[in-house]
């Protein structure tokens, strides 16, 4: 059964933002062809962003994946070359969240930024650690990034300055559909009801704005200047063959975090500075499954709203070229120049993720 | 000159929200008056929130105080008693971020919860440290708390319990109108500029939840499952007569951090439970103004957008009595009740800032 990524597009920055799904190398646009098939909710498809259809549900995601399945199968002349149009954000983000869920970038972290302390910290086996991001700006691939400025702490002296340490984080986000109730938890059995799909993520990062804001509250500045993700939402259907379990482990859970069955994802994905690829993260090596992420951040009673992306952390593997970020593959002697270009891809087996790219700008 | 906070209200559950401003223990429905007395710029009031009108500067949102000032004097037969109605959110949030701007807080907190240890990390006193906080459960005031449940650390063993210790945090909340560029940082001295206004903001909060995941990313199922703000937005310019220095100090801050002219405030807040009141917070203790803290967050780069909401962070001044939350006031001795009560107050002399309430439901 074949899978069609969702997106949207323009012709022309005047023109507002129409839904796509993607089928080789060109897009077929929903609103036009459900018009001419005549098909009885083209109002969700009739919309700049996927936020109306992804707040459906489940049902309505399986009608629409198999009438486009039709569709594309029928044939049409109407495709139109990607190379044509702008992809721009896919969905509207509400909040953002971003967890740290392999335990391989957990402690390479550790390792270099904490020598000689504890690897990992006593909650990290017991629940996917997470914090909240900026939400507002999340921006599509494509987009340059600005070299960001902020506090940094270089030889006794407290400065701002444009840091010197530009990194990228490889990352797979989860994109929430159906809203949840405040005050009620959402099961672990109940994600494929409530998770509409699938993004990358390049979580932008800079490590020494980072270093000096970090304790007690975590990561703020040396984040939230932006971060990346594809244009392409794959649907959670498309990835049912890449499911495997997370890898055992000895640490007793909370039943709220117990699996009913798998959720971890073999999703191979790639990381490329400048045209070369410097690592090859496997996400299958993650220890917490986007079921898990998402029965944690509701345990408390949170709600969650069409539009939430959690991502799942860095995404490192065992070996040295399996890393998610730089300052794993490279340590501290290199990170991002002006003018670098970065691009993430991801492939479940036959499913292709897309990619998500930007190139570094000068320091404002 | 008067000034009259901004509200959104709606008389039954299926009406739509409709904006208006209160006039003592009454409010002016502005859609209604604006249409009655030719207004030209009905489209902005004419809403179920006060964003479209945020959005559009400092100009526009003078000349909407004088026109309401002279709809108030006139007099008018219009009034609706606040009883009668119910107050909902007055804007919709886009990001939520808190920030620590509470030298006693800080130092009181450090106390408690890591005695021996430095209390203010090396941070703290070059830059008003903060986080992102949830938008998506942000409610009105008079919204129940449900009591949370997570992980916690208790005699050795790791489970997810509700929360013992529920606590509050007294806070003052500053609302963006004008959205800023990604990749430029705002200066300070534009702050009269983006900043449309200020609410009361309880941020509820699960000590023993926060304890066992705060390290390394900070609060986050601790704090995520609801944040409370008064119904009413204070323009800003209702707050001129309130501002004063922030309490000086010897640090030597960064040039994006000095204020060219003071925007401390002196705000006298009152926390309440169950009817007694047990803490009159200052807000004039604040260690950063929150000019301070709008230069900071977007140093990065980081854009804002209509409806961002940062809050101060715990409002504690230097005596027991002046702390902003109950760990402060009671050690670990007493926590919130299921029933209990909660009421934030707050004036800046003559300006009544309202109050955010809520009162504590049992676990679900």
């Amino acid at each position: 059964v074949e899978h069609y990524p969702y997106s949207a597009y323009r012709r022309t920055k005047s023109d507002d933002p129409r839904l796509c799904v993607r089928v080789g190398d060109r897009l077929l646009d929903l609103a036009e062809t459900a018009k001419r098939q005549g098909f009885d909710r083209i109002d969700l498809l009739d919309q700049s962003n996927l936020n109306p259809m992804m707040k459906e549900g489940r049902v309505t995601w399986r009608a629409i994946e198999d009438e486009i399945r039709g569709w594309v199968e029928a044939g049409s002349d109407e495709l139109i070359p990607i190379v044509d149009v702008e992809l721009v954000m896919p969905f509207a983000v509400a909040d953002y969240i971003d967890f740290y869920a392999s335990e391989h970038h957990a402690r390479n972290l550790a390792r270099i930024l904490r020598p000689g302390q504890p690897e990992l910290q006593p909650n990290w086996l017991h629940q996917p650690v997470g914090y909240h991001g900026r939400a507002g700006t999340i921006v599509v691939s494509g987009t340059p990034v600005v070299r960001p400025k902020g506090n940094i702490h270089l030889e006794g002296a407290i400065a701002p300055r444009p840091t010197t340490k530009l990194d990228v984080e490889v990352e797979v986000g989860f994109v929430v559909g159906v809203p949840s109730e405040r005050g009620r938890a959402v099961p672990i059995d109940k994600f494929v009801d409530h998770v509409f799909g699938v993004v990358l993520v390049n979580d932008w990062s800079a490590r020494d704005i980072q270093a000096f804001e970090t304790v007690p509250l975590g990561p703020f500045l040396g984040k939230s200047f932006q971060t990346s993700i594809s244009p392409w939402v794959v649907p959670l259907s498309a990835l049912e063959t890449a499911r495997i379990p997370v890898p055992s482990n000895s640490t007793e859970l909370s039943p709220y975090l117990h699996e009913p069955e798998p959720w971890g994802l073999d999703i191979s994905l790639e990381l490329e500075v400048n045209g070369e690829v410097v690592s090859r993260p496997p996400y299958k090596a993650m220890h917490w499954s986007p079921a898990q992420m998402l029965a944690h951040l509701t345990v408390n009673g949170a709600s969650i709203r069409t539009g939430d992306l959690y991502a799942s952390g860095t995404v490192s593997g065992p070996q040295p070229d399996e890393v998610g970020s730089l300052i794993e593959r490279w340590g501290n002697e290199r990170f991002l120049q002006d003018g670098d270009e970065v691009v993430i891809r991801g492939r479940a087996g036959e499913v292709d993720l897309g990619e998500v790219r930007g190139r570094v700008e000068p320091a404002r």
